[in-house]
């Protein structure tokens, strides 16, 4: 990733939770990455069927455990903060449904490729969120953001099947933009589509969230950041 | 479940452990319990994709991490055992590949009922062999099985799917069927392809183990719960 930028806008306290359109804000932050983290959890689960050998698959399922262990934890702020944790997530789940079904790995390769770069591009997107909220919260966000060894295990693999086979980096880098493409689709239509979401992390003059500004330097972290990792593969963004 | 046997035949102790052939045939029984529940994890998590609901597939999410947790602890008896867990299990990747390959769900309904009556026979046989191991091993085994509500959600909501389209019974009762008939074959094929089993598990005259009549009334007691679940949802067996 880039060079973290410094923080220097105004920054919500625990104060702030004592604002009802702060913590809807809130809920449905933690909704849709509590969805993801749920959804994400089965898709692991899922492309371990891929996986090659017994040794590969118990360390995607740690990997999935550990992410419905995050799940739990967001479930439980959302209650803490007096919303539903299942109405909280239900604006988003046509969204993300919709990205692993568009990005649905075809081999062990491509299952690798998307936790190695879709889950990458989406932790980035969450952590500069987490810059948003408050410290409580934004300690939360970081702990379910933790990544435990996951994208470096896929890093490692995709690197031995480059490596052995010359035409796969070429296709990976293919599947790479498309996953890429899709999630930003998709993560715009997350967030045009929520006014709790608009609220809380765009700024409309309150200084808090971010400017349109904001926004574009954000985005034009996350393809650098996602580029670095291609070009790290030896693969073209 | 009929009602359980009295068991009357000398019981494993600690002072087996020291026998390396029963090392051996507990490391391949703890190998073929690991798999599955590994596998059984990857597999809950699959079909908890055909879930309706963000509630429910929580609650499969929920099932599958402890099952990941199970297979966990049972690796790490394997480890103490002086085995490596990935090379206990090999031998049997196969079977139980190929019987998930041969059970894949393809509905929500059928999901369910592979945890009703797929997961309760397996339990029940497991548990049927934790009858032939050391105290130590059977406490853990029996902590393996421990069902953590799956089983009564599933037949929570079959029930309700059967009351609500008299269609879904004949087709699930078929379904059922299918299931444990492919059950049965790789059960077979696990147990008369595997030596250290046979020697772990089958009475040669040791006393230890079950001999042909005591396996012809276990599998008897396996059907006859099989048989009085399929009732409980007013299927025929």
């Amino acid at each position: 990733m880039s060079e973290r930028h410094e923080v220097t806008r105004p920054q919500r306290t625990e104060a702030d939770l004592a604002d009802p359109a702060y913590r809807q804000g809130l809920v449905a932050l933690l909704g849709v990455l509590a969805y993801g983290e749920l959804v994400g959890f089965l898709t692991i689960a899922q492309e371990a069927g891929f996986a090659p050998s017994s040794r590969d698959k118990v360390t995607l399922a740690r990997v999935a455990s550990q992410e419905f262990g995050h799940y739990e934890r967001l479930a439980a702020r959302i209650e803490e903060l007096g919303g539903d944790s299942h109405q909280a997530m239900a604006p988003f789940t046509r969204a993300v449904d919709d990205w692993h079904r568009r990005a649905t790995p075809t081999d062990w390769s491509e299952a690798l490729m998307k936790v190695y770069a879709g889950h990458s591009i989406a932790n980035d997107f969450y952590r500069e969120m987490s810059d948003l909220v408050d410290p409580d919260t934004r300690r939360l966000m970081r702990d379910a953001l933790e990544d435990s060894g996951r994208v470096e295990f896929a890093a490692g693999e995709l690197r031995r099947m480059i490596a052995a086979d010359d035409k796969v980096a070429g296709r990976l880098a293919l599947w790479g933009r498309r996953l890429i493409g899709e999630a930003l689709s998709q993560a715009q239509r997350v967030a045009a589509d929520n006014d709790d979401l608009i609220a809380l992390l765009v700024d409309d003059g309150s200084g808090y969230g971010l400017d349109l500004g904001g926004w574009m330097h954000m985005f034009t972290r996350l393809t650098d950041a996602h580029t670095a990792r291609m070009e790290a593969l030896g693969l073209s963004a």
